[in-house]
Parts: C-alpha cells; structure tokens; sequence
C-alpha cells in the first residue's frame, strides 16, 4: 500500500518521533508531552483530503485509526480519543490521534493552538515510543 | 445497522438541523453560518469512542464521511475539509465535517471555540440544508 514517490512532510518530520509503518500509514508521536499524541500518515503522494484516498485506502485508514487509538487508550488509560483530520497548516493528509485527559492542560478544549508544545525529557520519550511501537506491533 | 434504544443528545438537537440519517448515521447541519458544517452521529446507543463501534460498523462510518464530504466539497467548493471526533463536551460519538475557506473567520485555526456561532439567516439555512440532502440523497 505504499508509493516510492511519497515522503513524510517537512513539519511533520520536524514535530514527531516516528513509530514505524503500518499497511497504509507511518505512525508518529508529536514531541509534545502535554498530552500522549500520535499521527498516521498515509504514504500516498500528494493526499490532501480522506476522499482523495480510494476507498480500499480509506477502509485500511480507519482500520488503522482504530488500531492506534486502541493502543493509545490501553496504553495511557485515557478519559477521551480524540480523533482528527484538519491539515489547514500543513497539508499533506494526517490524522491526529490524542489521548486526553479531563486533567490535561487543555480540557475540555480541543488540543490544536490550546498550549504551547511541551518538550518530553528524552528518557520519557523513549519509553512513550517503545511502549506504543510494542503495542502495534512495530517493534 | 439502527438501533432502537438510541436518541440523539440534547445538546446536538439543540445546536442543528437534521438533514436525514444514511444506514448508519444521523447527518446534521450546525446552525452556524461561519462554516458550512455537518456533523454524522453513529445511530448505536451509547458509543463513545470509534472503537467502540464494531468493525462493519468503523467501515461503514468511514464510507459515509467520505460520502458526506464529498457533497459538502462540491456544494461549497472549499479549501479544505475538516473531520474531527473529538467529544469532550458532548460524550455521544459524533464526527464533524467542516469545508473551510482560507477567508473564514477561524482559518487556520479549527473551528471549535474559535469565533462564537453565528445564526443562519432562515432562508439561508433552508437552502444549505435542501442541498445537502439531494446531494446525499436525503431528499
């Protein structure tokens, strides 16, 4: 399900820590440790919008949001998924997958522009990564 | 793929129009004329997150978002499309589909808690919403 034309965007490289690749989509985790964050990118060239994915590519997509917010909400015990395709910044289509907590520094708000990113200490990055790649599969 | 113990949570009644339900979501239009914004509500009693859907149930979702945005991208002809399942506020699932424009009041921001709603003007969101359901067949 991959393409040897595509490449992961610039800001997305910039922002995360990368997991591995699933069928469809390179898994991240945003360096943000406000809040347990991950991102699927499907490795498709020039997707800007879920419709621009076929539909066998948009089936395996969901498969694999469910499959990550399953490992996120198992993982980090969370309050609430929030899922989200948005890419008014960056373009190139991603899917936002954050584990909220009714504590967290945002709540009830939605994460996008609430707080600044917060730098992980890099052992608790790590961890955050290796627990997550452990839990899909991707170690 | 409906359920009878289902209703639709007060606070999302209150804050749309119905445009019809597709086999397994009830589609609303958000009386906000900011942006042209819809939003799916799986008909399942008492599901909170997508992975508490069972998986024809994740798919069929997936189908009927791309359904959606599809129409509203050809109604609207907007820059880009905005798919969120977020629920902090209003726990009962439900995925907004936004079409955003690059002169809109929020952009780049998302749409929540960005600018107050705005009413339609009642002609206004009769035709939105006539449109729509031709569009996903609703009619």
């Amino acid at each position: 399900m991959s393409s040897p034309d595509w490449s992961l965007h610039p800001q997305l490289a910039h922002d995360t820590v990368p997991l591995g690749d699933l069928a469809l989509s390179r898994v991240l985790a945003i360096n943000d440790a406000n809040y347990p964050w991950l991102v699927l990118v499907p490795r498709r060239p020039d997707v800007v919008e879920i419709i621009e994915l076929d539909e066998p590519a948009r089936a395996e997509l969901m498969a694999e949001i469910a499959r990550v917010c399953a490992a996120l909400k198992a993982h980090t015990r969370c309050d609430k998924l929030n899922v989200a395709a948005i890419g008014n910044v960056v373009p190139q289509l991603h899917v936002h997958v954050v584990a909220r907590r009714k504590d967290d520094t945002a709540w009830p708000r939605p994460v996008w522009g609430a707080a600044p990113a917060r730098a992980y200490a890099t052992t608790e990055l790590s961890a955050f990564v290796a627990a997550l790649r452990r839990a899909l599969g991707l170690a």
